[in-house]
């Protein structure tokens, strides 16, 4: 804009002579296109990585680069070109690291960070009854929800999340701490049939969600959820109410399905079906539903949720923690099925390692099917990235870097031991990278976290309180 | 030693007046015993962290202290006791630390590193004929060894290891470099019935192996061993005369033992038993054996390794990735083997990150067996640390924090948002701290690495070796 205003006063005074009126015409139509082409603006430049796209071409850019305006991706190519189009007050030199989209966790309970190992190397029974549910009766509070979706948003933030799915308690809360944190999220207020922390009955609860889906059902970041916690945990009445209230609403719908062959063997006792035949026929699985875990299926269970175009959140780290069995990624995903990535709550992982379930996803698919050629690197990292913006209904907004999409993107560094030497960039994401590695973080355009500083959280505070809630539930069980 | 002197002076002027020579005379004797009891001389105190000392009681110190001089750990203990009693020029403050036996890495391929992440995702046929196999051949020589265990050692240091079993190839080059980077290793020349990189005969590899074992058996920080690849890949003659070269030397003997299903049926139509059957009956099973993998062993594979005292290194990252199966860790405990963790060379993994192996030996454990109990997290701690040292017939020297053993020992951050909150620091060190989280390492009483500056190594001009040599790496599987 500057140069075209100089241009037009050079033209101003020098057509007092025709022939040089003549050339400076030239040359004022030269200053008027050139760089005014040049001059497109873009709010943030993130310049000289190896971008690795995750578009439908999965196409990788050596010294590539992106152009963010408006919480948008302007444009996505080799820097020469970038840096001819845009100009950008904020630029981040990227040199030297990956730039790719930011992960998705499509499954997690942020507040139960501060239960992160709490009990350990116990039978789910005994971990469950003598120290989770108790913990959580004598504890959870708006309070105990708001530090700890903080305490996860640092950790979530610091290993290159951007998105993340959730079902706890006071998701109000939740919500408010992802939003003030930066960070997108699919957030449901849990529903069940026993009274939670927060909402003692069903009726409680589902009005609770009917409000929570009225007030963020415009947010930017936040996606309002419906999240009955299960078919073994809700009667077929409070699933039905929950299945209207997500179809009222166009709203996700998060569920735990076949997590443990305990829960198959109650529903086939119950209602004489698989989890996943229940939920079909109870009208539960949508495009819509998200199903968190989903073990213990058969190739018909996995039918109906490819029929149903039902996504699922693969949690390798607390399946395999907790014993639960193996998920049939690879079958599932053979079906058509969406599958995500998810850490579920810390305390059953214990952290929120986006970087690990990859690693783990990989390796358990391989060992577990005795085929080291099962899950390759390539497929994990469109689980954990444009496969898991499916599985929460979000392919069309993130998961990869093109121009229109949200600017939800990552750089990883590697310049790490670790990551030296380079043959293969989407394997080193997935087996030798790690969440230490993730230098910036950006979600929506804004910079969350520029060369692992954080900028906006309070590191040192959060630390210190979730001391002090720690204390209190060191305390409340003994 | 100074306020000694000092006061023998001031007694000395003093004997001027006997008044005064019996005042200074009871302050000499003051000055002459309290101070020297308080002027224990350390070279080295690490004061203020959680000391972990993975002792025979399993003690845990808060706020405890470790003083170590000569390459030695003198004493452990609270703080205030160290302080009181040792003095040292240099000390590390480890408050919000914990403080631990450095990690024991019981089975590797240094310089193999430099293959990380060359190919993956391939039948394990493929993987070895198609890239590695060629890789080697065409690649490996003195050079590749050494930058190769330079990175291997600049990777291990950042992630907490202070000893490593390795068998590659060019093993002086990398007990040189080892010893420069001032890791501790247990290291043996790979010997086998085809051409290696080096030697090109199985007389040639025992001679080299009898050199090396010479050259280096008195050296502080380098163990030489005998290094036979498996039963598979070298005839019952060079088995033998690698054993007698173990006993002649009493070195430790490092062997790959059942690390796939067809390696145990080649052995079976071969030898008619198992490859564990069978290395007992040729002698190879000793107490100064370690097995490497030891995946497809029966009941009766596992008593006779317990009868032999046969130690084990478990690489849970390596069998899941080449989903070679899992290896039946719980059992050979129960059975009194002592088991260690190990990761394998980096080509199958892709990183030398021990914190990574203790989580997924302890998650893998449970999946396979259905049980969240299995291989709970003090078990796999110890795996880590005492139990990898017994692994390596260095259980006298080095695994926990006693008095008297050698000065081999990290501190690991507390402060880190996934370290946060703290309920059990056992499980917290397996199931939530990352490599990235170690900030000092020390062996031999040697500082290698403070708040993550390496001092040992020049990390810049490794990077950019391992780049040269991976371009040549490249070039040659065009």
């Amino acid at each position: 804009m500057k140069r075209r205003t100089l241009a037009l006063r050079i033209s101003h005074s020098a057509f007092r002579t025709p022939h040089s009126a003549l050339l400076l015409s030239a040359f004022c139509l030269l200053l008027l296109f050139l760089p005014a082409r040049a001059a497109e603006k873009a709010d943030l430049l993130v310049t000289g990585g190896t971008v690795l796209t995750m578009d439908p071409a999965r196409r990788v850019i050596p010294d590539g680069a992106v152009a963010i305006g408006g919480g948008r991706i302007l444009a996505v190519g080799p820097r020469a070109e970038i840096e001819r189009r845009f100009t950008a007050g904020q630029k981040i030199d990227a040199a030297g690291h990956a730039v790719l989209p930011g992960l998705v966790n499509t499954h997690g309970h942020a507040p139960m960070t501060l239960f992160r190992g709490l009990a350990d190397d116990l039978r789910l029974q005994e971990w469950l009854e003598k120290y989770i549910f108790p913990a959580e009766a004598r504890n959870v509070d708006a309070d105990f929800a708001r530090w700890g979706t903080r305490l996860a948003a640092l950790e979530m933030i610091r290993g290159g999340t951007t998105t993340f799915a959730d079902m706890y308690y006071f998701e109000d809360v939740v919500a408010e701490a992802t939003k003030e944190a930066g960070l997108r999220g699919v957030l449901g207020e849990t529903i069940l049939d026993f009274p939670a922390p927060d909402n003692k009955t069903v009726p409680a609860a589902l009005a609770y969600t009917e409000k929570f889906l009225a007030r963020w059902k415009n947010d930017p970041l936040i996606v309002p959820a419906v999240a009955p916690h299960s078919a073994y945990t809700c009667s077929a009445d409070t699933l039905k109410r929950a299945r209207e209230l997500a179809t009222r609403f166009g709203a996700p719908l998060i569920i735990h399905l076949s997590e443990t062959e305990t829960e198959n063997n109650q529903l086939r006792e119950r209602e004489g079906v698989s989890p996943t035949a229940y939920l079909d026929r109870m009208g539960l699985l949508s495009p819509r539903t998200l199903a968190a875990h989903v073990i213990w299926v058969s190739p018909d269970d996995i039918a109906r949720l490819a029929r149903n175009r039902t996504a699922v959140a693969h949690c390798p780290s607390s399946n395999m923690k907790l014993a639960s069995g193996v998920a049939p990624v690879d079958k599932m995903l053979a079906a058509g099925v969406a599958v995500g990535l998810g850490t579920d709550g810390a305390a059953s992982n214990n952290d929120l390692d986006m970087f690990e379930e990859m690693d783990l996803a990989a390796k358990l698919a391989k060992v577990h099917s005795g085929d080291p050629r099962a899950l390759p690197a390539r497929r994990v990292l469109e689980m954990a990235t444009i496969g898991g913006a499916r599985a929460l209904g979000l392919e069309l907004q993130i998961g990869s870097l093109e121009a229109g999409k949200r600017a939800d993107l990552i750089t990883v560094s590697l310049r790490s031991p670790h990551a030296v030497p380079m043959y293969n960039l989407e394997s080193h994401l997935v087996y030798a990278l790690k969440a230490s590695d993730v230098d910036d973080v950006i979600v929506e355009g804004r910079v969350l976290m520029r060369s692992r500083r954080i900028l906006t959280l309070k590191a040192a505070e959060i630390l210190s309180q979730a001391e002090r809630l720690a204390q209190q539930v060191r305390r409340s069980l003994k």
